[in-house]
């Protein structure tokens, strides 16, 4: 269904080898998943693709679990399918439970609800707030 | 500049003043936001909204500065200033430092990014995925 | 601000004149919103959107209040400014009161929520709905 | 294909059941839709749900049907399909009629268009409707 | 699946037949997409929609090609599938080649995650580039 | 008002230096916009967002003019106002025209449009199209 094939690893140039055998390892599997095969038609993007993913979500100040969990709050509110399973399956593998998940859905629901309030009453933000968002340095 | 007064705590009717009276304790906070000071205008909004965040943001299985965090995620991807303000100064008081802030922000971009490159590329969700997306209950 | 000068009445050509003309006359007003005052810098799109806008917002099986209250929930779901502004004025001229209009907000608000628990949870229409949003001719 | 199995009305326990039963009064009708049979893997948040919907879409100065075809226009402009389904089918059987569904899907087009050219533009608010918003009481 | 049936040329009436031949024409094709055929259950829409958009997708300043690329990176945010895909082969069969493709993809990706480090961080916009904006008539 | 001070070219460390100077050679300009200004207070994130964003908008088999007003697409579509205004004055500065500016602006909008028609109405993919859309390749 896509609009290009699968690259599979079987079938891969060296380029894309090498990207997939990073994947695996990185994350610690043994199979490449469709996205990963389908940008794979053009070995720049998923090379490029790839490093920024590792570097942003590698453990950092936050958790894998906890950037899991970020990745799939944007992804539902987006409304992009694909991104929705794989990421609740990826914060699943990372520790997230069952009442975690349904903590993270109530919590983008609420925010899309909130969103829209503030933008139709055309709520101002406060000065207060502005101020306490720059932080220690801001 | 918003479309209703804000309604301030000494003119607030007792309905209000029983939500704001709820927010100050419940938040530890000794003022009102704009947002929940324009949302009175409709007592019954007020009343319901409030209430069902405090329920949505109360510490469960997640803590609450992951929720925060999960909330400004999806202020950040739709665009709501007020809310990017709010949410921020709300998940640095629960803790957020500025190098997690900073990790936060990467991964809302990095999702919107590949969320449209699945889309472009209409990727099929894999079998293997959708399975593990359900956990083990599913 | 805009990215174009405002194309004042005074200083419009003929085409120009007859469509702010037109504005004025079907909406029963004496002046011309800077919506229109910007898209003049392109003549071709002033006439073709707003002869598009004046055939979709004609009272038909809708009533014009009904019309414009659907036209503020979508500018309000999309976060334009703009469009919150000038058709909360719409509506409030064509009938809708503040309880109508909170009972929109709520509505608006309300819908941005379920929409992102639906597709969080990835739940399938029924059949039975399917078949029900067909109406009797489908 | 949903994320939980469907809480089938034999099978839930009494919490879930009696939302289901307060469903089914409400808006009389003999069956439970699929978005309740998956968020009742949640009971909280079904319920918490379901309350606040319930409030929000009771006839009050808007009637039933004017609030479903918000809710429907909403559900079209964030591309959610299920809500889109399920809110086309409430709204016609709150008697909206095929023309009137005809026009809506206009309006929700139209205000699309316009709210990203008035983006495109960076149009600033007329202050004379930045009045008129705000209404009598503003 | 669609909401309303497709009407098929053999079955319409002659204002739809009408648009239908001129849809053949402009784009030098020998039948109709599924789009054109369900909208036609309201011949005025499907008659505005057509002259609109026959009249914005007309090579002018801009060539066909960069037309259909334009249309295609929208609809790729948005998340529309069905327009994706339409736009996808209508950009091909104008020239699009699949290295043309793959940028633009790139480009739809990027400008996502920009624009949310952009609101994450609240820029302003830069004094220099509001009036680079404005061009030579601004 | 940004969130985190702007950090000039005389205040930076010699890893955001390194970044000004390449935005700086790489785009013939002598000075810096604020977007990156804002980034660099976390070097890490200025120096990916910068090295992904000039890989992709390198002239390659698009030409650097389609390729802003690509990105200008997509701002407009998301309301980003700080990338609406810097893309529109990049694309300008590539060559864009006021002629060209409005075409693309006419198609930002009428793709926005037809993406809920197709939305509202649940129209499938054409086969003949999806076949298309794969291209020689697919």
């Amino acid at each position: 269904m896509a609009t290009y094939p699968f690259i599979e690893e079987a079938d891969a140039g060296p380029a894309v080898r090498a990207v997939y055998e990073d994947i695996k390892q990185t994350r610690d599997v043994d199979w490449i998943n469709n996205f990963w095969k389908v940008l794979a038609n053009d070995p720049a993007m998923l090379k490029r693709t790839w490093e920024s993913l590792k570097q942003v979500m590698a453990p950092g100040a936050l958790d894998a679990r906890t950037k899991e969990m970020l990745y799939l709050a944007v992804s539902i509110t987006n409304g992009c399918d694909y991104c929705t399973v794989s990421h609740t399956a990826a914060a699943r593998k990372a520790g997230m439970t069952d009442a975690m998940l349904h903590e993270l859905i109530a919590i983008v629901g609420m925010a899309n609800q909130t969103n829209r309030l503030a933008n139709a009453y055309r709520v101002e933000p406060d000065e207060k707030l502005v101020e306490a968002a720059k932080g220690p340095k801001g």
